[in-house]
């Protein structure tokens, strides 16, 4: 069995599975001649260099991200894995981070810091407070978990009404009446056609004076002009923006009460170990003859 | 009955009980004459006002603040009971977030947005690390709940070892075996004897490359110095200072990897609420002729 790493420090990692290892970035050396089973595609390379690689000759691209948006349309004849339970924690950890900055008024502080100057003021608080958690899978049911000591009302919001064992979770319809009742939203929704600029002027416009919205999900999820309108009179703390990277001379930069991480999300480190994890079980897997896992684009049949 | 309050906003508050409400805010007006049931005193006003006012004419000085440092020798003849439950939530939070800010480098990214500069980075995170609670009293308790789901192994230490329902309660003498194996300490002790410059450099030189320190209990728990020594081979993020206010030429703001709030912990929306009812608690004692709670300073036997 032949795999391909994006750099060295993957060596030890599989070096007591009975495979051929070679070293491949996907990006700046040609694709190895031949046949390989499983291509460890690069963290922090966007999908848009798939497009160069012949994926016809790879069974398995395992991706080191969750999201997967444009990888489908650029790999005829390939098939590929998201990274799952690799980043969703660490969302969640700078989801609950930033909100927590908001409420508590980090970034005025940290403006007063590099002034030197000792500025008491009051904040907001979560305690007593309704959050709502707006998507539910994988980062919004972790930043429920983290949420729990905080002493604030969750209102979780998924793509369909429904009941679990935490409770109501309400569908995207309860969203107009539910937006003037809280103090804060967590977006942690997919990107789809269903979740595309759904922070928008009304959406936003809903919410009440001082309310904090937090977005890791992706950029295109919120309407950035609609943001920048409502910034002063809400906080926004985000970590995926529309356009990203946000250009230097961005207003939102600069924007009233916006707290500003550069896509960091996954970016700590807790992915290694897990993303480690994730590779080893895709290797036993295809050892041991049965399908990989967390396949979420298969064209195999596809002519390219 | 007569029940003094620093300010208007607390008339209605106390409108039902069947009490005769005046306003003294401790400071800029002269003690009402004759004998006062409960004063309550200002929150941001330091204990050393406390001189000026003869506590022998006032049956319980009721404080918002949960620390008493300097109460006990300004108040002779008097009765002082402090806010026990009113910041502990609030510090608790303010203590999560700077831990949080700390290790997700939210200060680094908060420069850079001041610059609009858009630059990834790989930070620590809370999961699979060890964080050592430094006092598991009512602030340290509430920050072990928040931390819950955090996916980080708590190390508690108290003034004492022992066991309670939680588990293992280190005491003070495992300090110097445990910090070489923590990533952070939350420092959250009550200021004694035992715990006055307590991180001190022994303390601080035994913590690991990069580790987190977070101080939400007194200024004088840490060693100013010992903490600028080891500045930016170690991450501090704190609340309160020695000396406190930090003056404006203070080499603390500028310090490599140390965050600063102005001692904002209990300054957040969930005080007022809690504080409110403390005060009826009290008064509705006093009015059914039981004692007061919280009493910390009982002077009343000594003579002025």
């Amino acid at each position: 069995m032949r795999v391909t790493v994006p750099d060295e420090s993957w060596l030890p990692v599989l070096a007591e599975r009975p495979v051929e290892v070679a070293v491949w970035d996907g990006v700046h050396e040609p694709q190895p001649a031949g046949w390989i089973d499983l291509a460890l595609w690069p963290y922090t390379v966007d999908p848009s260099a798939l497009e160069r690689v012949d994926a016809s000759r790879i069974g398995l691209i395992q991706g080191q991200a969750l999201g997967y948006d444009g990888v489908a349309e650029r790999i005829p004849g390939g098939r590929y894995a998201n990274a799952v339970g690799v980043h969703e924690d660490s969302t969640a950890e700078l989801a609950t981070a930033l909100l927590l900055a908001a409420v508590r008024d980090l970034d005025v502080f940290a403006r007063q810091q590099a002034q030197g100057r000792w500025e008491k003021r009051w904040t907001s608080s979560l305690l007593d407070r309704r959050v709502m958690l707006l998507g539910v899978g994988g980062i919004g049911s972790r930043v429920a978990r983290r949420l729990d000591g905080f002493g604030c009302e969750l209102v979780r919001v998924g793509s369909r009404a429904r009941r679990d064992a935490d409770g109501i979770v309400h569908g995207p319809q309860d969203l107009p009446e539910l937006l003037p009742t809280v103090d804060a939203v967590v977006v942690a929704v997919p990107l789809t056609a269903d979740t595309e600029r759904l922070v928008d002027a009304d959406f936003l416009g809903r919410l009440p004076d001082g309310a904090v919205v937090v977005n890791v999900a992706r950029g295109l999820t919120a309407d950035t002009d609609a943001v920048l309108a409502e910034a002063g009179r809400l906080r926004y703390a985000s970590d995926v923006f529309d356009p990203e990277p946000l250009p230097a001379d961005h207003p939102l930069w600069s924007a009233p009460g916006v707290i500003i991480s550069p896509h960091v999300g996954g970016m700590s480190s807790a992915m290694r170990p897990r993303i480690e994890a994730v590779v080893l079980r895709q290797v036993d897997r295809l050892l041991a003859g049965a399908e990989p896992i967390d396949v979420v684009v298969d064209r195999r049949s596809d002519a390219s």
